[in-house]
C-alpha cells in the first residue's frame, strides 16, 4: 500500500500541470472569475491524519456540495417522510431539467438535483424565517467542519438570486403541485444562500467524516446520524450525486460523490476515509474535469474503490 | 458477526412465511405458470463454502441476468471501444423505453436495459451465425459456473420470439441510427435466446464469483477479467442493475446487483461473497419483490453494505 | 339556407337542456362559483346583424382569448419580428405543459399556449411600467369592441397573481433562455390581469368582426390589420386555438375559434360572421364543452365550415 | 381575378429560376437520383378545367401523400371506429417520432404521421393477403385519378423494404400494445408499397378533386364520401398535414394539404379547386421547399385561403 502523503503530493504534482482543465461555470460573475489553475485536495483518514496539497485551505463556493448535508439535516428533522416529496432514483438527465418534474407530478427524483435540493431546503425551512432556517444549515456545516469561520458568500448569493430564473421556475412548479409548503422566495432565498457557503478543501473533508465512519466523527466521537442513513446517503451520492454523470464517475472513481458548480468534489471511502478536491474547471455533465481525475487516481492507487 | 448459514435459513424461513410476494411476470405463459411460493437462495464466500436455502437447485429462467455476462464477454471482445455503443448512466426509465433512444440518436444509456443487452449482443454476434455466437454465451456461462448442464429453455425462448414486439421495435429503432451492425433478427434471435437460459441460484452465484474476486474464480484460479473491469462491471450494476428501480436496490441493499423478471437477482460483495435469490413475484419496477428483501436482509445482517 | 337568427335560438334552447355540461374550472374560487348552466352565444353577420340568445349580454371571465386579441397588438408593435419569441406551430401538449420550451430552448411553440401568451406579453410591455401596457390593451379591447365599459375583474386578477404558480414556472424558465425582456414580475402582472377581462359574448363576437371580414370592421370601416395578418392570425386559431384539443376543434367545428377556461370561444366564419359562445364547463382538454358543440351545430346548420 | 392559366404559368415560370431548391431526400437511391430542378404543378378548377405546367405529366414517388386516400378508404370501411386505434390531433413532433407513441400507449396521434398511416394500413389489410389490400388502395387511387396506369414503383417499395427499420420499430412499437392486428411484415409490405406509388402531378390532382367538391367529383358526378366526412378529412389535413410544418403550412398557404417525403403535395381549395405541385427538394420539416411556396403564390394570387 503506498503511503497516503505521497499519493496526494503527487496527484496535486500532476494536476497542477495539465492543460486539460474544463471550463470554469460563467453564469455567475463570481465563478467565472475564479482561477481555473486552482487545485486542492484534501483526505481525512480514519485516524483523523489530513494529508493535503495545493490550494487545500483556500475557500470555494461549495455550491451542490451542501446538498449533502441539507438532505442529512432535513432527514434528522422529518425521517423517511422525506420520501414522499422526493425521490432517490437517478434522473437520467442534466441538473436543471424541468421535464422530470412534469412527468411526475412535481416530485423531484432525487434530492441531489437542483428541483430536490430546493424540495430538502423546503423542508428545513418549514414555517420558520428563513433567516433561521439559514442559521441552522450554516451552524450544522461548522459543527461538522470544526470550524465556526465559515461563512455565506454574500456576493455569490446575490449573483445567484438576481439570475437563479431556472431554479425559480423548478421552485414554482413543484409549487403549482403542492410540493413546496413555504412562500416560494422563502424557500429559494435559503437554497440560494446556502449554495453560496464557502469552505475549504479541509473544511470540506473535515464535515464529511461522519459518512465514511458509520454516522460518526471518530475524533470527536459526536454521532451525527444512526450507521444506517450514513450508509443511505451514500448510497444516494453513488446514484445521484454527479448528475448526468453519476455513471461515469461511479465506473471511473467508485466512490459515493457529490459535485458542485464551484468545481468542488466530496468524496466517501467508507471505513477508510473522508476526501474533498477542488479544481473550477468543469466537464460537459458540469462536474469538476480535474477533481474526477485526481480522485479517479486516488482510489486506484490506494486500492479504495467500493467496488472490489 | 453472525454466521452466514444461520442467517440465510432464517431469511429463506421468513420468506417462505410472507405474503406479500409481488406479481408473477405474465407476458409470456411459461413465466406466468411459474409458482409465486418458490424461494431460493445461494451465497458462496470468499473460501468458496455455499450457503443455500430453499429452492436454490431449481433452475429458473434468468432473463436480463444474462446481461452481466454478455456486458463481460463483449468488452473482452473489443474492449473500450464497446462504449461507442451504449452508454454507462443510469437512465430514469423503464426497462423498455424507446423515449431516450430518440434523444440520444440510438445509444442506449447502458447495458441492462433492454436496448443496451441488444447492443451489447449484437457485438458478440459480429457477423457470426446466430448459434455460434449463442454458443459461446452458454459456453461461457457454464464455465463460470463449473457446471456444463446448464441449458436454454426452448418454449421460453420460443415465446419471447413470438412475442417480443417491443423488443423488436427497440432494436429497429437502433438498426435505424446504424447501432446495430447484423440482420435484425439474428441479433434478436440471439437476445431472446440468452435470456431463455434457465439457471439455478448455486449455479448463478458460482458464475459471480469472479466479480466478488477481482476478476478471478478464487476456487479455480482462473482469471476472467482484470480487477479494474470487474470494479466496473460492478459499478454499473450498482447503477443500473435495477432499471429505474436501481437508486431504491443501491439504498436499500447498498450492493452492486443485476435482477431478471423471471425473479432472480444476482448480486456481488465484493470481497465477501457472490449471492443468487430467486423469488418469481415482481415490485411495480419489475424487479423481484421478496428477492430484494432478502438481499437487504443478507447485507445487513452480515455489515457486507458497500456504503459503510 | 336556415335563417340565422332562427338557428341560433334552437341552439340556445338546445344547449339549456342538456345535462352533459362538463366541469367548471376550480382553479380559482372566481371561476368555480359561476353557474355551470350559463349559456350565451352571440353571431355578428357581415352585414352588423346581431343573432343573439341566453346569457348573451353577460360578462364572464375571457380568460385565453385575449390571447388572439394581445397577439394582435404585439404584431402591430414588432411585426414578424415576434415570430423569433414564439413559434406558430400546434405543441400537442396541454396549455400549461412546460416539456416543450426545454426542448426548444425556450421558445413557446404558439402564442396561444399560456408560455407563448406571456412572451408575447413581454413584447407589448416592452419596457414600460405594467400599468401603461395594460392600459393599452383594455384601451385595443374597448376599441374593438366598440363598448368603453369593459373592465378588468380584479378579484379574478389577484386570485391568478396568487396562485399562478405554473405560470410563473413558465415565465422564470423562459426568462433564463433570455425569451422575455422584461422583469418576471412586470410581464406575469400584465398577463394575470388580461387574463382576467370579463367580457359578454356581444361584445367579444364584436371585439373578433376585424378578423372574419379581411381586417377591417365593415360596420365602422376601420382597418386594424392587413387582410395577409387577419388570415394568418384565423391560421393560427385553426392550428392551435384548442390546445391539445385543436385538432378535434377543426374537424368537428371547421372554423378558426379560440378558447378560454372561463368557458367562452371566439370562432370566425370568415367572410360570414363573427361568433361568441360561452358555457362555463370543460372538457378534459380545457375548452368549453358545450361551446364545442353550440358551434359544431351552427356551423353545420349555417353551411359556414372552411373546409367545404 | 387573375387568370388561373396565367397564374399557374408564371408561378412555374418564377420556380424554375430559384436556386433555394431544399435538399433532395437521400436516405433510398430511388429517390435521391430524383432531379432537383423538377417542378410540376396541376390545377383543376370546379369546372373540370386543367391549369398545369412544368413536369405535371411525370410520375414521381407520392409517398406519404397516400396517406389522405388510405385514411378515406379506412374511414369507409370501418367508419369512426377507426378512431379507437388512432387521434386526430397535430403531433408536434417529426414524421417518424416514437416518442409520443410511448407517452400515449401506441395510439398514434393521427393518421397522417408514419405511426398512423401504418395503424390505418392495418385496418385497410383487416386479415386479407396484403396482395389483396394493395390492389385495392391501388384501385381507388385508379379509379379517383382516372386514369389505369398508375402503377406502384416497385424498385423504390423494395428499397423502403429493406431500409425502413425506423418504420418496422414504430409498427412493432405499436403492436406491442395490440394496436395493429395484422402480422407487422403483412401490415409493413402493404404500406411500403403504397407509398411507393407514382403518380403525376395531373393525376394527383384529378384523384383529389372529391375533397373540394363535397365528397364528390363534379366531372364523374361519383360520390366518394359523404360532404361532412370530405370536410372533415380537409380539417385534418390542415392541422396534420405537413408534420411538424403543419402550422407553417397553414400560416402561409392558407389550404388543407398533405406533402410526400418526394417533394409532391396535394392541397385542397374547397369549392374552388385540387392542386398539385411537385418539387423534390425538401425544407427542414420534410416538406417541399418551392412546393410549398408555389402554393402560397398560388393562394395568394387566386384569393383561395380558406381563412378570409
Amino acid at each position: 500500500m503506498p503511503k497516503l502523503d505521497d499519493v496526494v503530493q503527487e496527484i496535486a504534482h500532476d494536476m497542477r500541470q495539465r492543460h486539460d482543465r474544463g471550463e470554469v461555470a460563467t453564469y455567475i460573475p463570481e465563478l467565472a472569475r475564479v482561477d481555473v489553475n486552482s487545485f486542492g485536495i484534501a483526505v481525512i483518514d480514519a485516524d483523523g491524519h489530513v494529508a493535503a496539497a495545493g490550494d487545500s485551505d483556500t475557500p470555494f463556493s461549495v455550491q451542490s456540495i451542501t446538498k449533502v448535508f441539507t438532505l442529512t439535516l432535513a432527514l434528522g428533522m422529518i425521517g423517511d417522510r422525506l420520501w414522499k416529496r422526493v425521490g432517490r432514483e437517478p434522473s437520467g438527465s442534466p441538473f436543471n431539467s424541468i421535464v422530470q418534474l412534469e412527468n411526475e407530478r412535481g416530485i423531484p427524483r432525487n434530492p441531489f438535483i437542483n428541483a430536490g435540493a430546493i424540495a430538502v431546503t423546503d423542508v428545513i425551512l418549514s414555517g420558520h424565517e428563513p433567516r433561521v432556517a439559514l442559521g441552522e444549515i450554516l451552524r450544522f456545516l461548522r459543527f461538522l467542519a470544526e470550524d465556526p469561520s465559515i461563512v455565506i458568500d454574500e456576493a455569490v448569493a446575490a449573483s445567484e438570486q438576481r439570475t437563479g430564473f431556472r431554479n425559480r421556475a423548478l421552485a414554482n412548479y413543484m409549487k403549482s403541485f403542492g410540493v413546496l409548503e413555504n412562500p416560494v422566495d422563502y424557500t429559494l432565498g435559503v437554497y440560494f444562500h446556502h449554495c453560496a457557503i464557502a469552505m475549504s478543501c479541509r473544511q470540506l473533508a473535515t464535515a464529511g467524516r461522519f459518512l465514511a465512519h458509520l454516522g460518526r466523527n471518530p475524533a470527536t466521537g459526536h454521532s451525527v446520524v444512526q450507521p444506517e442513513r450514513a450508509r443511505r446517503i451514500n448510497a444516494i451520492m453513488l446514484t445521484c450525486g454527479h448528475y448526468d454523470g453519476s455513471g461515469e464517475f461511479a465506473y471511473r472513481v467508485g466512490l459515493p460523490g457529490k459535485s458542485g458548480v464551484g468545481g468542488g468534489i466530496l468524496a466517501i471511502a467508507p471505513g477508510k476515509a473522508s476526501i474533498a478536491v477542488w479544481s473550477p474547471g468543469l466537464d460537459s455533465a458540469g462536474n469538476s474535469h480535474l477533481g474526477r481525475i485526481a480522485l479517479e487516481q486516488l482510489t486506484r492507487r490506494m486500492g479504495w474503490s467500493i467496488f472490489g
